[in-house]
């Protein structure tokens, strides 16, 4: 059995909380918020001190600005220490101590259930037999465990942005057309699933369809008088540029 | 029973034949190919005109470019003839004939399987009865039925460019990103799911999170110095600034 701490109380913690819970082979002894009395707690002279003297690891999930500051109380720490941050570097965890990290590459909110099994576990650690702790650990909770270096971890939270951030404000902006022309954004939502859904067998190059890839230049023109706003317009230009470019025409 | 000719071979007549003749309230009476010999066919000296002679309605389903084209030969037909385009106006067919459209509001490739029951159906028609019908049939194979003008069902076809071509082409600079760091795209897949689920309870607005709402101004930096093409660094920095514009920041 692994006994875990966590530390934060934000929507990674929560998840983890939820499924760490859910599992006989993890056993979750405490959780500190990132604003705990570490000094204290670390040095044996507090309630939780005596809980988690038994912790083979320590998952720090605060935010990322936070994990700098959170993890010098760490510093005379024997156990090992993990973030669970796309975007920041193991570098960044105290270098005395055994640090690595832990990090599900999802998007979180304590609003919905995730389904841990198909989240991509993306694991580093400075010495080897930590990286074994942190395979079997996330191989209770996950079916998609990858090693993952922090230049390549940093490589995938820009990715994320891209299929995230990005693909959800194009969303909003359907959505956006839809309520100036009096529609449901209901009629896209099984577009906007099977949009999704298709890349899973299909890679993004064959998937790709529309009048940008046809160099359909009369229907570009329509749609570029259709849009009503300069920003709207200007996110249309340079994506269905950008699409044209990978299938070799211009406008 | 409802009796259909389909017109044209293409990715929607496909799959509306696979789902007609799933159905017994339909009778898919004759598919006929675009370039068919539509003015012997239809004035009866054609082996398929004793079939098609009790049909209810024909469904063109021809690429956008070739509708007008079709069409002409159904000017003298006395049924509802109709077609199934996002783009192209009700006006575009012939303006002496009983017409409508007939347009399901998904992407199709005949190598995937799709519910009809969960599709959006556009309806529109030049007169109630024939719309009547139209909505018959639809409500035969979706349970998502809805009227729309040919000015609204533009606007739809324009939404779906930004919620479908556009985030698939976000999901190939995705799947580019991880080639350049050795990284499987895979590891993207169950994010880019969740970020299409989210949108289901949540809206576009509620559902965005990342560094340009959060006006994170170190990372966005990282991330352009981290961009290897202009073309990555123009897409990033055009999304940022239009959801930092909702949210009320500006780099």
């Amino acid at each position: 059995m692994i006994k875990v701490v966590l530390v934060g109380t934000g929507n990674v913690s929560y998840h983890l909380q939820k499924v760490f819970s859910q599992t006989a082979a993890v056993n979750l002894i405490e959780v500190l918020p990132g604003r705990s009395d570490f000094t204290n707690i670390l040095s044996g002279k507090n309630a939780s001190s005596e809980k988690i003297k038994d912790a083979d690891l320590f998952i720090i999930a605060v935010s990322d600005d936070a994990i700098t500051e959170v993890s010098k109380h760490f510093r005379k720490c024997d156990k090992l220490v993990v973030h669970t941050s796309g975007s920041i570097s193991i570098k960044n965890l105290p270098k005395e101590i055994r640090s690595g990290v832990f990090y599900p590459l999802q998007t979180f909110s304590k609003e919905r259930e995730v389904d841990f099994k198909t989240i991509p576990i993306c694991l580093e650690a400075n010495n080897p037999k930590d990286l074994k702790v942190l395979k079997i650990l996330a191989g209770i909770i996950s079916n998609a465990v990858y090693e993952v270096n922090s230049e390549q971890r940093r490589a995938l939270h820009l990715a994320a942005v891209f299929v995230n951030n990005f693909s959800n404000h194009l969303y909003q902006i359907g959505n956006e057309i839809c309520i100036e022309n009096n529609l449901s954004f209901d009629l896209l939502k099984p577009l906007i699933m099977e949009t999704a859904s298709k890349i899973d067998t299909l890679n993004p190059t064959e998937a790709q369809t529309g009048p940008a890839k046809r160099n359909d230049t009369g229907t570009i023109k329509k749609h570029l008088e259709q849009l009503t706003t300069e920003n709207q317009k200007e996110i249309y230009s340079v994506l269905t540029h950008s699409i044209q470019n990978i299938y070799g025409k211009k406008l």
